[in-house]
């Protein structure tokens, strides 16, 4: 985000009982991360109920507007599982049953399939199949949409699938210094003198509040890992000059 | 969500770090069961990053759409705290230093308050306070929008002193019926015939993949709670008539 020139994705996460506050979404967290590693990073995300309408509008906007969407949830074989429907109406085109996708079905359950699995099958027109590695039916992808599974275990598994795919831009690396024990206002005058004159680079403050009271992690990140190397250094020498002992951590990406 | 008529709103969560990957939100969960258990339900939920036009733009669609909105983040000192600048822009107002958070800060720093914190003074033109409890500056309240801390610890202190400000419908009970080593594919008749006779009632499948294979928590949700009771029992019945045993377990809401 606000890193120099990307290439920038969205996610569209489907389903009431994220929005109920009853299921924790670790899935936006995921894609963020697989995602950035592939170079590109999102942008926006949003979370909508089980509701036709809903999901329409917002694929359709996000899809127009970056270069990739994901959406997440709502492609069970229960009547609340309409995310192929919806997929299928925002691109303006027909769900039909996917030959390999019957097939997989017919090898694991033999003849019996049951109406409610036949609905896992469909696939929108024009769309190709994301591999499920873990168990069950796959995503799939139509136009810059990748539509995968809700469950957590299975979107990783189907990602997997779906990176060799994207066309991304200098991965965004980042370093963080963290601070304990002083607050962000203290902080704040060295963090933005460094952060104006690395204008190519984005660096944020993130708060935590712990034993010590208020810390923060202050985060860089660009796509010139040399460049984010130095600006690290530089931020502890400032924070140091203004009284405040900051420590670089060893970073995710 | 689609639990009859009700009063809705949504979450506006304001941060990079999330969009990055770099932090798990749980913020819109604890908003949602805050809520829910006042009988507002969480309808929508944004992610956006750092930047002014995105928040305002997503934040006077929802703050139209819905009874009530919730952002979370972006009030710290730091260069890229800017919700509230973005909050008074919405709304067409200016900000300036509220009285009693100068006073706050007064007493705890003494007569050095540098620029930063002065900035966590700011508060847009015709908005309340809303308590911080832990430490800390505190959130505000304009119109039907609450700004509230990013720091989860903090936010949920400030859910506190919202509640009471919400004029919320009956709430929504919810019963779960777990279902484990059955796949969605054997659930989905009973479900959705149990379903259709209830229209009042939102009836969901939420699976799960574990060391058993696919399970489903049935999730029945009203503001009925003698009917949602009643449901849980009747969709029991009927998984036991297909062959599947179901086990109600205890909700948390």
């Amino acid at each position: 985000m606000a890193v120099g020139e990307g290439v920038l994705a969205a996610v569209l996460i489907i389903g009431d009982e994220i929005l109920s506050g009853r299921t924790q979404d670790t899935n936006l967290r995921d894609i963020a991360q697989y995602f950035g590693a592939h170079g590109v990073d999102i942008a926006e995300a949003r979370v909508v109920g089980d509701i036709e309408d809903e999901i329409v509008a917002a694929l359709n906007h996000l899809r127009e507007r970056y270069a990739y969407v994901v959406t997440t949830g709502g492609i069970g074989p229960t009547h609340d599982d309409i995310t192929a429907d919806c997929v299928a109406k925002a691109f303006g085109v027909g769900l039909y049953e996917h030959p390999e996708i019957i097939a997989m079905m017919t090898q694991r359950w033999g003849g019996e399939i049951t109406p409610a699995r036949r609905r896992m099958a469909r696939v929108p027109e024009g769309g190709t199949l994301v591999k499920n590695p873990v168990n069950g039916p796959p995503g799939f992808q139509i136009g810059n949409v990748f539509t995968l599974a809700g469950v957590p275990q299975v979107m990783r598994g189907m990602l997997e699938d779906v990176g060799h795919r994207l066309a991304g831009a200098a991965v965004v690396v980042s370093r963080t210094v963290r601070v304990e024990g002083s607050g962000e206002g203290v902080i704040a005058a060295p963090l933005e003198a460094v952060a104006k004159a690395h204008p190519k680079l984005s660096l944020g403050s993130y708060p935590f509040f712990g034993p010590d009271g208020y810390g923060s992690s202050l985060v860089i990140r660009g796509r010139d890992p040399v460049e984010v190397d130095a600006t690290a250094l530089e931020l502890t020498e400032a924070l140091l000059a203004a009284g405040v002992a900051g420590q670089a951590v060893q970073d995710l990406s």
